[in-house]
């Protein structure tokens, strides 16, 4: 396995399954950062802050910064900066999401009318009212993107309706698709990420457990990429993909066993 | 003008618009039941019901029975007694559809588990608790029919979202289709017309204002079709339209001219 100045890293399934790490997860991370290697760790959950994610690996041992963390509404908050600065947005999301935007300097509006605007993401109130809101500031021409892509979320008692509902419902009133949407595959979370990291794509590695997310998403961007297998990929699946990874791993592991046999 | 045993008439935009009759309106359809010919009143509104149609044409001075008015939820009843029989039903849709389906004997579900059929319609209380009991009944093989197709309602203030934005929410989680659905221009609502009136379809005259729902599925159900002016639908939409209609008329006034002129 070849050498890399940047290591992207999936979460669930990747680093962590549920709240147990994977085997060999801490030592790889802290062979990585003795190394000085640039690390990030992606999410697209807009449910929990990056700092939650922080304090998860903490207590799971792995000491991390706010800045190795990425998630859909950091791209969202880069997205806006460079292609709507100054806007006035409209969230259809839960309060972590407006917070971290609104901490970030996005301004909120309070009317359709003086919405520029629109971004969905996933809330567990999400109502009639707020599909309305959406519909009327796009009619009089806001913009709309999306945080993340996401039918489902597994979760402890099953998995429940994610974003895709909300952009399902703002798509089936005004009949055109959302085409702006951040979170993995998104190549706006890529760049995003080589942004953070000060980087090119082909010093880094994305690895990760999901063929149509992560390695999708690495590829397009032109990175290296990893597949572990500790998460919802099979080996059998690899076969048949169209997004072949660089390299295929049991686990993360693989990345300090191979510098060790170097 | 040919004449039929049947009419069936959209109402917005034929009939009245708004709260006032369109000229001609009550003379000819009191002109038609003179002549013991059969009527149907249509709709895809399921947020007020059949009685109310009836009062509001009353109203007017337009004196018709419950048996002439048909809505989404009447074909939906039909379509659930017909295709699933004993059905346990879960609504997504407001209290007076829920009335309209349970006094004529659909019983309703208490949990994804016990749901045989999601019947999808407008709901302006629409909420994610619904979108989750709705894909977690699917997931367990619950089938799915919606109501209308609608994808916004005018209103006095400016129009509004409709049945679409719940329809969209649910196949955004599921990645499928709904391909059931009631109401204009389905041929479900065209058959349930027929079976109403005892008439097959080329003894009816379709009349309403817009192409692609009233026209459409007249000539779909092999009707024929007589498109007024009075509504959304100019002359020059006619020209580049898929769904040309047999007749076209000022209002639906030139059914009683023509009548005369025989």
């Amino acid at each position: 396995m070849q050498h890399y100045l940047g290591y992207i890293f999936d979460l669930d399934g990747t680093v962590y399954l549920g709240e147990e790490l994977i085997d060999g997860a801490l030592e790889t991370i802290q062979y990585l950062q003795s190394e000085n290697k640039k690390l990030l760790f992606l999410t697209n959950k807009t449910i929990d802050s990056r700092e939650n994610y922080v304090d998860k690996l903490a207590k799971l041992g792995i000491r991390v910064g706010l800045e190795n963390l990425l998630n859909p509404a950091l791209v969202t908050i880069h997205y806006l900066q460079e292609h709507h600065p100054g806007a006035k947005v409209y969230i259809i999301g839960e309060e972590i999401l407006r917070q971290e935007l609104v901490s970030n300097g996005i301004q909120l509006a309070n009317s359709p009318e003086e919405t520029d605007v629109v971004v969905v993401s996933w809330d567990r109130d999400f109502h009639y009212e707020h599909l309305d809101f959406a519909y009327q500031s796009i009619k009089r021409g806001a913009a709309v993107i999306a945080t993340h892509p996401d039918r489902t979320c597994p979760m402890p008692g099953g998995d429940i309706p994610d974003v895709a509902g909300m952009i399902g419902a703002i798509e089936g009133i005004t009949g055109q698709k959302i085409s702006i949407i951040m979170g993995k595959p998104s190549i706006l979370t890529a760049t995003t990420a080589l942004n953070i990291l000060q980087l090119n794509a082909d010093q880094c590695l994305m690895v990760g457990d999901r063929l149509e997310t992560d390695i999708r998403m690495g590829r397009d961007a032109g990175m290296s990429t990893g597949l572990v297998l500790t998460g919802i990929t099979g080996q059998d699946d690899v076969d048949t993909t169209a997004y072949k990874p660089s390299y295929i791993m049991h686990s993360i592991y693989d990345i300090l066993k191979a510098s060790n046999t170097d």
